[in-house]
């Protein structure tokens, strides 16, 4: 299913073929945590900023509106009108970092809904079943993900259950993939590689899941509070193990620094909130540099956020016109300036992935570097 | 200016001609207070959902980001990319309704503003002036909108002062337009009808600001606080009165029933916020009655708001995807009732010139004053 097309050092350029089309990697993923972008943002939009995956949220889908109206409604692709793939997370994330009251058990976490408090207990078969409802493309496995730093114990007696996890994983999707009213029979399941900032449990867990031979795998639990160094480290420790015929996805990365640096570690598969979230802040990336739109600076400067760029924000408004907009607190403010970060979040990924097929891309990523660390 | 092409008993198709193109008329202008539509709204989106002409709002960008900005930036259309015509009112009405500490006097108001309670004057050469910064195609006279029920004694002292306001605003306006330094050197001035629900003092009122001979007229002060029965005597007692080569604007009115009712007595310009306000409230104006979309009876309907309306949200999105993005607060969901909202409103208003033309405004209006009372 994934077909490596060039090289360009450890930078890697394939396709990730899916029952919902094909996926040109390296690609930038758009977070659409409840079946939506934050910032007013639609799925038509998301075409027109060139999406090619929307991500959205297991854990905040199965509380609001439920995964199983979403399934009667005809499940995620439906429901957001995206016919394009979706990745479903497994909601172990946030079952760690928002609910109340947790307690992990081998069969798996009882915890609070951070809405209403409700009880709820979600484990791998758990995750499977709501992510099998919501039929997306992808689904990832459910994991702890450790804070940074744990202990070495702690850590290790986490990735040890987090495998025992996966194995029901993988047998609950057979199971599900299988049932006559499942939507999407051919639904995926990824692998999560654990270890905290530690090389040897990194590498021992990483050679554990890849005898599952899943269709893709990712790593987890990094940019949770270690340093880019730490990040850098640890996927050039644990990339050599992965299997170089799967597609390799690292969760909740980041900047366009991080993606170019992951990118050339061999990574082909990235999210981040932090896109929309600046966006919604103000905070705006360009190819040149980074903006703050609040900056007095812009009062009246009638260039759009970046010249060249051809978003819906960058070929119809000013600088100065955004900036009104968030100085008068409409919400159109956010709206064109998430606009214009995915866009060019998945614009950078497209320069990336011709930058590979041309086999220039560690002089891109250098000169790219250079301009991303720009404060404009 | 303007053109008369057809009548339906006293209903009038008409055009009206202006420097930024030509406005078919019965028009319902979309509320843009800030430069902006609330609701994430852009002026793209506005072309799409039919809009004619945004309005403007003098007082709000007075204040933020300041009228003398935006001319430095080229006028109000550069500054929101919008090449259709723009009407501002004349601040007039927020400076009576919003701002605190007002003491009203014959050279005009003295307020304090309502962010950050700065001491403002605004008299009728001021709101002349700022208009002709924000440049938009047609300025409103300024003038004290008074509140219903208020005195037959206060409400004439007040539209006399209103009139001598108005040869001011006309005197001033005239000035402006011969300025080297004006953008837009063919600013209209729209004269404004006061004398609250005083049928006499109304007439008056008219007689004597149609002597000035101004490119339009509008009845103000109607819609705050009387009964819908009183809004509609009023206008027949005036509108035999109003200049009949010249397009007759009732400010801030109203509901879909209004509109048709307004029309029948010969109206031909409108503008409210209800369409967008009532839509960032999930409360929508359909074809066939309005519909309360936080609804449970919602909740699993995958059918889109109205099933024959072609606006970007029905278009894309059924009602338990909107009403899911309401109970998560997901702006986009704002945003698709305020554009299902607007485009309703602006091709309701092509169907009423439709009904006009072929003579057949009172059967149309009788079918849709039914549908439009219906609950769904």
């Amino acid at each position: 299913m994934f077909k490596l097309l060039a090289k360009s050092g450890r930078a890697r350029r394939g396709e990730f073929h899916t029952p919902h089309g094909v996926i040109q990697t390296p690609v930038f993923m758009n977070v659409a945590t409840l079946a939506a972008i934050k910032g007013a943002v639609s799925t038509v939009d998301l075409k027109e900023v060139g999406c090619q995956v929307a991500l959205c949220n297991t854990y905040h889908l199965h509380l609001r509106p439920g995964d199983k109206i979403i399934k009667e409604l005809g499940g995620l692709h439906r429901f957001m009108n995206w016919d394009r793939p979706i990745l479903t997370d497994s909601g172990g994330f946030q079952v760690f970092s928002l609910s109340a009251l947790r307690k992990i058990k081998e069969e798996g976490v009882y915890f609070s809904s951070h809405i209403d408090g409700r009880k709820i207990f979600m484990g791998p078969e758990e995750s499977m079943q709501i992510q099998s409802n919501l039929a997306s493309t992808i689904a990832m496995a459910f994991d702890e993900c450790v804070e940074n730093p744990s202990t070495y114990e702690y850590t290790k007696e986490s990735c040890e259950r987090t495998v025992r996890w996966l194995i029901r994983c993988k047998k609950e999707m057979d199971r599900l993939n299988k049932l006559p009213d499942t939507i999407n029979k051919e639904q995926m399941l990824f692998g999560i590689n654990q270890g905290g900032i530690y090389e040897d449990l990194r590498i021992e867990n990483m050679k554990q899941i890849a005898e599952l031979d899943l269709p893709g795998y990712a790593i987890g639990g990094l940019a949770v509070g270690e340093s880019h160094e730490e990040m850098y480290r640890i996927i050039d420790a644990v990339e050599p193990y992965m299997p170089a015929d799967k597609p390799r996805y690292l969760m909740g990365v980041g900047t366009p620094s991080n993606i170019l640096e992951a990118v050339s570690r061999g990574i082909d598969f990235f999210d981040c909130v932090i896109a929309s979230r600046n966006a919604r802040h103000a905070s705006v990336f360009t190819e040149h540099g980074t903006m703050h739109l609040l900056n007095a600076k812009y009062e009246k400067d009638d260039r759009p956020i970046d010249p060249d760029c051809g978003c819906p924000a960058c070929t119809n408004y000013s600088r100065a016109y955004i900036r009104h907009l968030f100085k008068a607190k409409e919400m159109l403010a956010m709206r064109l300036c998430v606009l214009h970060n995915l866009y060019m979040y998945n614009h950078l990924m497209e320069n990336i992935r011709k930058a590979i097929e041309e086999d220039r891309f560690e002089e891109y990523k250098k000169e790219k570097l250079k301009d991303f660390n720009m404060r404009l």
